[in-house]
């Protein structure tokens, strides 16, 4: 896996060959976004039983598991993933060991193939509602690196340029971590999207400009009622639309969306090192002792959410109801998705 | 003066002797703050005057004043106090030029005085505004290193210690140039008042919480209506606090009021360069190449602020007519200044 922490200055690339190194990825975020780290826990967990002969398998599976859902309490996808291989094992535990362990490889395969798939159909979807011309801000990462590939928020607006509509973005820096100055940026860059960085206290000012016509995020956890857990600082620029009359989208792949939690005040909040904001990088920043907080998420309200995209179709309020259907597969009638490179039927805004 | 961009983990002093040093020093912001700022040019105009003959001071003095009125445009300070230097040479020009010279030190002199009791003054009337047991936020630096001492909004927090009351304060770390991080949270740590920093895009999520209390900044500039510009981020912290509820008060010191400009949308909001946003200090964190803006402040509209604090009173909605009132002085009756020490008398809200 690229490592993440190097970006945008440092391409470079890790493999591991213990289980133990890749939850070690995941907690450090060499790896991180929430379908990234469903995909990479379920590899790491057919990783680790590659070499397991059948009483180990038996002995030492449970703890693999664990060993994932230990790393990172926010994102759901990580948990979703981790079920989806405990899944395959129950029911597969009397077969022979090298059938088994190839049956989790397969699983960790189809989950990762999966994924892009999803990011695709969501993006199809989620482009159906960026009009041409437009400028959207997205906030943290919700790309390539935050999935198997393609990206949710990111996916939509790869999906929109496929449909030949002419977008720019702004990108805030998402502090403490950086993913939108490190990573949207340096994604935005290499696929040639206009993008111009503010720092996240900017977003009110571009707002009150006029210069945003519509925001796009991901999303770690969304509730049952459309309360959507995502990146620190989100729940701020949802205020911010929201006064502003601008759109609100969440990205969500269905492995995002946990019907069994009912709200987000339900969702555990990862509170993570005061390093991360005393320091960038080594350099520190701030005076030797002060306290600190570093909330990891925050929890936007489903009244400042316009709609949730997901691989099934859209979601509109009340989420109650369309989030399960959605889930379920049943795509409201009156959403259709972008079809890529469509131009000659479209009317062009800017002429 | 202390050279502010390397607190807090260098305090170096920096002397100079040349006028031309000190405007370059507003400029790259080793000194800031809008009231500072405005103190360090009279200062600054002051020393550009102290070796000139009479032909050359005539011939200079107006070339000096420029040069400090070229460095940084948003803070009224700035051309508040270079105008009370030139209406100081005007008056006495006839004057022997030993004379003038002195007169004009002075004057530095006497903005520099006035400043720290008017932040005095402004402290004791915002700090009644103070609830015991309070927890405050404020956005980048309005302390004793904004001003000639004391400070504005940091100058409320000390008064409010004065009177007793206790406090605890969450300051931002207001990207890019982290005077929160950097400045705010030493001098608090100075003053042992309590506090925790957090980065700017935690400050939704802090309120949500109910963590807030209330909300004091400064301001470079309000205009007659009481509109308030200030750091970039205090916009997006006042429609965080309106969201809430959370009264959102202002430290303006009268030498920041611009009763000559009408509404804010007539402020000059400096766009500094991007390297502010794409280093810190001198690693990289986003791709080289890519788009930055980086505008210095925003404006906060009159209909988010709860109170303008003054060395004179407060003023309360209407600004248009209250502003004026107060900066004439007429204080109103409801408004009355905190008293230091003054405890024995007060009830204690948490026993």
């Amino acid at each position: 896996m690229i490592d993440q922490r190097l970006l945008p200055v440092r391409e470079v690339y890790r493999v591991y060959s213990d289980y133990r190194e890749v939850a070690r990825a995941i907690k450090d975020m060499v790896i991180r976004g929430a379908p990234a780290i469903g995909v990479a826990a379920a590899m790491g967990i057919a990783l680790g039983v590659r070499t397991l002969k059948r009483e180990e398998l038996r002995r030492e599976f449970d703890k693999i598991c664990r060993t994932f859902a230990a790393t990172r309490p926010t994102a759901v996808n990580l948990f979703w993933a981790i079920e989806r291989m405990r899944r395959v094992y129950a029911r597969n535990d009397t077969r022979d060991v090298e059938t088994l362990r190839l049956m989790l490889e397969r699983e960790a395969r189809t989950i990762h193939e999966e994924d892009i798939a999803a990011n695709r159909a969501l993006g199809a979807y989620g482009a159906a509602l960026i009009e041409d011309g437009s400028t959207i801000l997205t906030h943290c990462n919700a790309g390539a690196l935050a999935t198997a590939g393609y990206g949710t928020a990111l996916g939509v607006m790869r999906a929109a340029v496929e449909a030949d509509k002419r977008i720019s973005v702004y990108c805030s820096e998402t502090r403490p971590y950086l993913q939108g100055a490190r990573l949207t940026a340096w994604e935005l860059k290499k696929e040639h999207i206009p993008a111009t960085l503010v720092t996240d206290n900017m977003v009110g000012h571009m707002m009150k400009e006029g210069l945003i016509d519509c925001v796009i995020v991901g999303t770690d956890r969304t509730a049952a009622n459309g309360d959507v857990a995502n990146k620190i600082g989100t729940y701020t620029v949802a205020v911010l639309a929201h006064r502003h009359g601008i759109p609100f989208y969440v990205a969500a792949p269905t492995s995002s969306i946990d019907l069994g939690c009912p709200r987000g005040d339900k969702i555990p909040i990862e509170e993570r090192g005061s390093r991360e904001v005393t320091h960038i990088f080594d350099r520190q920043i701030a005076p030797s002792g002060i306290r600190v907080a570093n909330p990891a998420f925050d929890v936007t309200p489903h009244d400042l959410v316009t709609a949730i995209v997901t691989e099934r179709g859209i979601a509109r309020p009340p989420y109650n109801k369309s989030l399960a259907r959605v889930v379920r597969g049943e795509t409201p009638k009156r959403e259709a998705a972008a079809r890529p490179r469509s131009s000659a039927k479209r009317q062009s805004k800017k002429g």
